[in-house]
């Protein structure tokens, strides 16, 4: 049985035919046009396979409320042409068969859950942080979902005293995302992060705000496995020195068995995406 | 079928037989002294009525994890005599029963979710702010437990620029609990938060950070329902005061439909937690 995923993101769709054990047959990458552009591209790829359902996880924010009229729509985008796109019935249209939609970092999540760092954890969080941070999580086999959707990236944290950056969420100022995405490092210095790798207090100010949050989310949802990915984890000291902040903050006030199986890397090397899409067939209800 | 319930609290435990609607037959409270004289009481109650289950919401921190050999045991309390305290044991040796185990907020949480303010949301958060900060969560259905269970009293915020306190957290100083728990509303005023009533200043504050937490329980739950409850919600002005705030910092980020139904105060009367843990024995696994 094929399966078709799209990992629909806002700079690219990345598209794949997969099996139900994770196996990737055929995939292609292509830049996000406009929506017309975009899906002439992902039907020409699709076509040649026979896929019987068709797994979808999109950038947002996007309406996941079954009980809502604009169920399936792209919201409050930047991004002008998609603003208000109805995507789930351009999905329909397209693909006359079983479409699952869920949000990009819930795909995922349940990509890294069935076949990467995530395995075997009932509870495996998965934070993405780059240009903006988001969060998908799966619990009891399933990703999570609310009465719309997570937007973990815009949680309130602590600023540090002498962090002076005023942060740059439009909407929230200095939420996470405003202290701590690639965004914000490049804003608070005026220098690209990947040419700030040597400056320690960098990534020091960035470990404490991340720490802050993972712990935030131990408090909350206390999870079994915590995978930190995106590009500004490219900088690889940064595991370790979360980790020790997790540990000093959370203050043995709840137990963590060992924080280097608690907070780790992701394994699937960019595409938990596209394989959790598809996974979503197998494990979320049809829409 | 009779079922029994204990809210098993730090300072009573409330027992309670009842049936499966939410009926409360026969009700008890005693005074929470060591584990063998209390459990005696709740023994001598309990006695007379032929119940099939138990329910159990108990205060903590409490190790919910069933993978751990000390599942079932009171961890880290200040209460020496219950410091380690094997509950489930306990239970399972007083009462050759099926026995259901929670924590205590699940348990109110559940209370409320089947018979108060959350009837039909399928997603419920239960907030008690009282001498400490709790909450318990319901998800489709039933009370959510991650690996060990969630403590979201202990989250960061942010702190006030003109707050001075330093918080009143012996574990995390000013986590939520540090800033906006009766404890430290005494701490910080050195005055009895009952004797504040009339200050606005102490009350704009104090929902202020209640507030923060909500848009974090918000962001990262997306919740269907938040009822607030605990000693420090008897002040009712917190209630508009709280939503006014929660719906200034979301700033349309996420869609709050209407946050008059979004955050509301409890309906069953300091009943939630009993009637929850009955509840639990028809909503949890039997352990």
């Amino acid at each position: 049985m094929l399966i078709g995923g799209i990992e629909a993101g806002g700079t690219k769709f990345v598209c794949a035919v997969g099996d139900d054990h994770g196996k990737i047959v055929d995939k292609i990458t292509i830049p996000t046009e406009g929506p017309d552009e975009t899906f002439q591209e992902v039907k020409k790829f699709f076509k040649t396979y026979p896929i019987e359902a068709l797994g979808v996880g999109s950038f947002g924010p996007i309406d996941l409320n079954t009980k809502h009229e604009t169920y399936g729509t792209i919201l409050n985008t930047p991004k002008t042409e998609w603003k208000h796109y109805d995507l789930l019935g351009r999905l329909k249209a397209d693909f006359p068969i079983p479409v699952y939609l869920d949000t990009d970092v819930n795909a995922a999540c349940l990509g890294e859950y069935l076949y990467g760092a995530g395995k075997n954890a009932d509870s495996t969080l998965y934070i993405t942080v780059g240009t903006g941070i988001g969060a998908g999580f799966v619990y009891q086999g399933s990703t999570y979902q609310g009465t719309s959707h997570p937007e973990m990236g815009h949680i309130f944290i602590e600023k540090r005293g002498d962090d002076r950056f005023t942060g740059s969420c439009p909407y929230h100022g200095s939420c996470l995302e405003g202290l701590a995405s690639g965004t914000a490092i490049e804003e608070r210095y005026q220098v690209r992060g990947d040419l700030l790798q040597e400056n320690e207090t960098v990534w020091e100010l960035e470990a404490h705000y991340l720490a802050q949050a993972i712990v935030n989310y131990i408090m909350v949802l206390s999870p079994e496995r915590i995978i930190l990915g995106g590009g500004v984890m490219k900088q690889e000291k940064l595991y370790g020195m979360i980790r020790e902040k997790v540990r000093e903050m959370v203050n043995d006030y709840v137990a963590i068995d060992d924080v280097e199986e608690l907070i780790v890397a992701p394994e699937l090397d960019d595409e938990q995406g596209v394989k959790g899409a598809i996974g979503l067939v197998f494990r979320d209800e049809d829409v």
